[in-house]
C-alpha cells in the first residue's frame, strides 16, 4: 500500500468520525470506501461504530471475486460502492450517510412540484459543493436493486443521490470531495428549513 | 481484568463523552455500565461530569451483595442496570441518556393514537439501530419501581425504553450496540420534528 | 498552588472550551472563575478566545484589593464573580454563558404568566441539575448593578440566574456543578421549544 | 516568519476546523487569511477540506504581484481578502464562512423593513462581538465586483458583511476577533429563529 493510499484511508476514517460528530450518521449507520486499484477497494466494516473506526478495521474487498480480507465483514452496501466505481470512472471515494434534515425535506416535498428539488435554492454551495443531486427509488438497504439504482443515478451525472427514508450516497475523486457534498447538502437543508418554518 | 474488558470500559467512557458532545446528556446526567462477569458490573459514578470521566473513575459493583469498590458511589440508577443484566441474558452494556427531542416528541404525542409511536417512520435506522422501542411509566428516578419497569420492558423485547420527562435506557451486547440505539433515536426525533414543523 | 486547585483550573479551561463547542458562548463571550483561597480567584481574561484558553492565561485576582496578576486583564464581569463568592459561602466556581435558546424563551414568555418560568417542565434534570433558576433585571454588562443583582439572586437560593438578552450565571461547589446547571438549562430550552413549536 | 506570525497561522487553521465543527462551513467552503507583512498574506488554499488543513497547506500570497508560493492555489476569494487588507488599515485577519441560519434570516426578511436588520436584537454579543453588520450585493463568488463590494462595506465601518445566498466576511485585528464576529452572528440568528418560530 503506498503512502498516498494510506492518506486516503486515514481521511476515510476521519470522515466517518466527523459524520458522526455532525449528527449525520448514528454509530453503526453510514459507510464509506476508497478505491485502492482497478480491482480492490477499502470499505468500512458492517456493524462497527464508525466514530471509533481505525484504518486497520477497514475491509479490503476484491471487486471481481467478492472476496475480502480483514477482521470484519464489509458494509452491507458494498454493492452500491462497487457498482459506483465500475460506472463512474473518476470515482475514487464513495460515502453513505443518514442526514436527518435532508431526509425530512425530501419526504415533505415529495409531492410538491415547486419544492421537490428543495436544495435548488441558489445557495453558493449547491453549485460548488453539492453539484447535481437526484432522488432515487427507495429499494431495500443492501439490495442489488438499490445498488443499481444509486450507481446509475451517480453515473448519469449526479454527485449525490438521496434515497428517501434511508440516506445519501456521494462519490468523489477524493474522500474530501464526497464529504463536501454530503455535509453541504445537510447545511442547505438546515437553511431551507429555517427559511420556510412558520414565524409569528 | 482482561484486555477485552478494558476495551469495553474504554468504550463506555468514550460513549459518555460523546453523549455529552452530541447534547444527549448534561454533564452529570446519564449513566452507563458494562458487564464484567456474572456477578460484577462497572458503572459510571454518581454526580461526576461524564465528559471528563476516566476508566479509573468507574465503580465496580457486586450485583449480589450491592457492595462496590472505587473512589465514587455508583449511579443512582444502578438498580435499573442490575435488573436489566439479570433479565436480559444477552446484555453486556446498558446506557441511559436524556435526549431532548426524544422527550419532547414523546410528551407531545402521548395522547395521539396515530403519533404516539412517533419513531415508527419507516426510516432505515429504526429497523437497523433503534430496534423495538417502548414507553415506560415515569416512576421516580433511582427508584426500584423504575428499575423494575425499565428492565421488564427491555426484557420483553425492547432495545430501548423511553421514560417520559426523564430519558432513555438501552441495552446492547456491546457498548456500541446500546450507543447506536440511543443516538439513532434522537436522530429519528430530529427527522420527525423537521418533517412535521409548520412551514409557510 | 496545590495540585487539587490546579485540577479545578484545568476543568475551568476545559469547561470554557466545551461551552464554545456546544454553541453556548461565542469565542470572546462568557467567562468563568474558580476560588483559590478566601481572598483570591482565578478568572478567565477579558477579550480572549475561550476555546483556546490555557491555564496560564487565567488571571489571579485579589478580591480585597482588586489587584491582579497575569498576561491579561480579568473579565469585565469580575464583580459579579467576586460578589457571588462573598455572598454564597459554598461557591467555589462561577460560570457565565450565552445560551441562545434560554435567552429566546425567556424573551418570548416574559409576559406570559403560565410560561414565564418556562423551564418548570417536570424534566428530571430541572430538579437534579438546574436547581432553582431566577430571572434577573438586565443591568448593563460589567456594571456593579448587574453584579449586585446576579449575586443577590444566587445568594437567595438560585443555582442559576438568567439575565435577559445577555446570558446566565451559575455557581457550583465545583466547576462541574456550575457547568451542569448551564448545559442542562439549554437542553431544557431545546426540549421546551420542540414541545411547543407548531406542527402540521 | 516570526513566532507570533506562526501563532496566528496556527489559530487560522484551528479557526477553520472549528467553523467546520460548528456547522458554519462545509469542508471545501469558507476561507481565511492572516496578514504577514505589508505585502504578503497567508491564505487558505482553494478546494481543500478546511477541517484537515495544516499550517504548511496555507498559501503565501504577494498582494502586489499576485504571485504565490505553496502546494495549492489560493482561495478563489483572495481578491476580497486583499482589498480588505488594503482598505481596512487595522485588519490583520479575514474570515469567510457560510452560516446557514444567518443566510436563511437574511433571505426571509430582505423585504421587511422592521426585520431586515434581524440581528439588531439588543443581545449583548451584537454590541460586543458582532459589531456593525451590513448586507452586501450578491455578486458572483470570486469576482472582482464581490471583492470591491465586501471590502468597501468593511472599510465603511462594518465588522462583518453578509452576502445573501453565499456567506459572511469578517475582519479582525486578530484571527480570534474575526472568528468572534462570525460565530456570534450565527448564535444571534439561532436566538432570533427560536424567538420568532410559531408555537402552539
Amino acid at each position: 500500500m503506498t503512502s498516498s493510499e494510506e492518506g486516503e484511508l486515514g481521511k476515510l476514517v476521519l470522515a466517518m468520525r466527523e459524520l458522526f460528530q455532525l449528527g449525520l450518521i448514528n454509530p453503526r449507520g453510514g459507510n464509506g470506501s476508497v478505491l485502492l486499484d482497478e480491482r480492490h477497494i477499502a470499505i468500512t466494516p458492517s456493524g462497527v461504530a464508525k466514530q471509533w473506526l481505525k484504518v486497520e478495521d477497514l475491509v479490503i474487498y476484491d471487486m471481481e471475486t467478492g472476496e475480502f480480507r480483514g477482521r470484519f465483514k464489509p458494509s452491507i452496501e458494498v454493492n452500491a460502492h462497487v457498482l459506483t466505481y465500475k460506472k463512474v470512472k473518476e470515482a475514487r471515494a464513495v460515502l453513505h450517510a443518514h442526514p436527518p434534515l435532508v431526509l425530512a425535506l425530501t419526504d415533505r416535498f415529495t409531492k410538491s412540484k415547486s419544492r421537490r428539488r428543495w436544495w435548488e435554492t441558489g445557495l453558493v454551495e449547491v453549485e460548488y459543493s453539492v453539484g447535481r443531486a437526484e432522488i432515487a427509488e427507495p429499494f431495500q438497504p443492501g439490495s442489488v436493486e438499490l445498488a443499481e439504482e444509486v450507481s446509475s443515478k451517480l453515473a448519469s451525472g449526479a454527485r449525490i443521490v438521496i434515497v428517501p427514508k434511508h440516506g445519501v450516497f456521494a462519490w468523489g475523486r477524493t474522500v474530501e470531495e464526497a464529504m463536501d457534498a454530503v455535509v453541504a447538502l445537510e447545511l442547505v437543508a438546515k437553511y431551507v428549513l429555517a427559511r420556510l418554518v412558520s414565524v409569528k
